[in-house]
């Protein structure tokens, strides 16, 4: 038995959501007075504490408050879309895909699974099949024994009420497939799966329907702080060097090809005249 | 548009069954007169023709029917065991494992899960949960689309009365996910799956209770014989090489240590005298 | 053994180059003096015969040769791309993904993995380590052992002289790794993986640079018309659904809803009329 | 920025050392003085400290110290074994198998690839090519950026002497691919690979032949360290439940069959009379 005492960095997360239907839809509003992305966002503050600090973005937001400078400063970004994935531009769409692609995890939510940046890292097109006509119970089985983001999870996790989402689900084979969930009609889906795509991870996450208080259920709540943990990187963010070339040898100083010949990438130093490179 | 003309060896089949309850249980013999074991082997050749030789062996054959010779000519064999797992000799379990890692294909069905050979193979338990009160249907939903293994598989495959087998099912991650199930009382089941093991592939699929007609419907015997021709490898039974080792770019040509220096593993030729020999 | 007449469609393949350095670098000219395509199309005509009709297609062509009628009628497109990666339009990238995702297969060969559609369908930067200074030698190891693409292809396969990929390769994780290739100065790199995205197969080979006659290998053509081959679906093109919904139990039935309720998919005629749908 | 003041639980480890070489050959004796296992031993109290306590076992202690005592106070166990595979006793086999599946962690050093606890996990041969002759520098590249395993080590790993361990390597396809090694002859070689096994995890790493210092290496120490946390769970051993079934919606009260009918699994009482037991 040991005593460890570490300052810790909080985890930053932003939980994004789209907030339409709670403008439009009373049933919704009733459901998540101050916003789904407000439910989500208190739901992780209060399983994780202060080992995180938890902001929320909308889509009407300034650039969707998707900025630069937010996902520079973002360790665990969440998704939450549904009737406007169009209206999100292209280019926070890259910019976001950057992020990950860096180091920042990202969990995608329910009908997340058709906005554009999960399926910009996907490659697909994240189709599935679906019914919501109130008569679904949606039952969440792990299959991946003591995987994190499945700590703490009751076998099986029972929501009452959901929307039935079902395969085929047009996705690329998970690198981990956590949950499978069943419905009242007997259907299946693929529930809980994780990727990883360049030094960021990725959670996909199905249930979640806006009609349903499917973010007020405590099991719903845990899968999704455990996520964030999962999700979270403690390095710091990273490039994938796309340019550069390398010496024999030289496994740690990529090169450039100049005029003069061969540059360090770093320094910009002349390493090789030009007559000797290849 | 071509046409070839090919002279095609058919694949050897073997489907083995523990043929105990046939032996005990009215009901099971009511359904399979002439054992499950029949039944499975009659479903592969009405469906696979000439592209097929099928044969039967049970527990109770010399050997359980698993002899060197039989298995050397076998390239695809079905395993149906339940009540009686510990009465196969570990010596057959030896021998067929041998035989799956130097390319036979392995077809392991339903309680076979439990069987010695499986586990063999996977190197865990097993085990899973079930029940059988004949309150369950289930439906079988294809996850991999394009699978050979699911081709011409309605999708969901509904099997009216069926066990319930559920998750948690104690297996290592599968090589590919083909088929999850759900049943009545909202359990899912990872139910069609495969492996690679050494230069033989496995499958294992789940339905097939003795209590049920499992086996003469007609999707069950298109998976399994899909599964038949999945399995089924063209090339030569293989070994692995345990003991040789290789001189510096002597890629494909393997050698022994003797006390007068290396020699070559096929033709025993000394290679390289004692005094250089590492 | 049984004799089997089966009159064949021959898989239609095109192998689509970028074709500048041909036009504006003498080696490249003197080792292809009629475009990598070609030489590459040679490989697969000669080894495949009648089982495959070949053509090629350049990125000078109108839409870079990859029109909605060709892609509707090719079964396999090979990809070759380098110095004018952004040239090609995100339209044609748009369908070429929109095939593939529907059943084509594809091939990505080396420096592809910058293409627009490789990193389309990996939804990463593909980005590597690499060195072109006419030091290397390639060996290309076969780790998955039976896999149809590395039929025939020696251990290791010998490539003399070849540009030095190395890890890290940012890429998802494989579904299956077939290859792995090292080089004379000690990198490695994962150099032929396959993927399933939607209902399309996936191959990236990474041998074959422009400077070097790699395409004029029999090794390399091997793997190349194996991975044809593999890419093949005998499927009907087929999309996956995205708008309609369904009912309960009615598992093949798509629904989508109206203004007076829940419309079949196919026929459109009313199902269900509104005041009871959800 | 928050401060966390945790009291931890140690991760307990055991180093097994099979401690034959040492006794028979000066070279290994001169490298490792007091047994290869004390000095894997020493470089992970080094790099953990507190956050470790780390005992050893040599094949010759009794019941190869592998006691079920030990065993069920082990958190993770570390195995190097070489020249007397075959000594160790299956009931000490069986037995650490079990503590793996029901959440040990153990890691496999180099020849303990053909130990028979890795066969008996893995299901193969574990099979490889190997050579050595003193001429081989292994270099150890990441090709799973971010896996815990990997932090801090440098890419690549350069181990100046060692053996050469090649493919084609007899596994079942990793979970996780972390290291690929070339060597100076140009062969290669997944030399960090992961595993799940029940809930256990289980981590091979090749480098560490007993003839080199390899195991004095500070980035072979620092990944062995990192295998350590890595397969450590904070969970409490578990068993999978093996004969109970489930009555419908009973999905935390396994069952059991008696002559009176259904009993509870844990409270042996009546639930349901034998009349209505299926």
């Amino acid at each position: 038995m040991t005593m460890s005492v570490t300052p810790k960095k909080a985890i930053r997360v932003v939980v994004w959501g789209e907030n339409r239907h709670e403008q439009i839809n009373e049933v919704v509003r009733g459901i998540y007075p101050d916003g789904m992305h407000a439910t989500i966002a208190g739901g992780i503050t209060e399983l994780l504490g202060d080992d995180v600090t938890v902001t929320t973005r909308v889509l009407d937001d300034p650039e969707h408050g998707m900025t630069e400078e937010l996902l520079a400063e973002t360790d665990v970004l969440l998704w939450w879309g549904h009737t406007a994935h169009e209206e999100v531009t292209d280019e926070v769409v890259d910019r976001i895909q950057k992020h990950v692609l860096e180091g920042m995890g990202i969990i995608v939510l329910h009908s997340g699974h058709h906005s554009k940046i999960f399926r910009r890292l996907m490659g697909t097109t994240c189709s599935l099949r679906w019914r919501n006509d109130g008569s679904d119970r949606e039952l969440v089985w792990t299959v991946s024994p003591r995987h994190p983001i499945a700590e703490g999870v009751p076998q099986p996790l029972i929501i009452p009420g959901q929307e039935m989402y079902g395969e085929l689900f047009d996705i690329p084979d998970p690198d981990e497939l956590i949950f499978i969930s069943s419905f009242t009609g007997g259907e299946v889906f693929r529930s809980g799966i994780t990727y990883r795509r360049g030094y960021g991870k990725v959670f996909y996450f199905s249930p979640g329907d806006e009609v349903y208080p499917v973010y007020h259920h405590p099991g719903v709540q845990r899968v999704i702080a455990n996520g964030v943990k999962w999700a979270y990187s403690e390095r710091e963010r990273e490039s994938y060097l796309v340019t550069p070339m390398y010496l024999p040898g030289g496994f740690d100083r990529p090169v450039l090809g100049s005029p003069d010949g061969l540059v360090d990438y770093y320094t910009r130093e002349l390493i090789e005249p030009r007559e000797n490179a290849g």
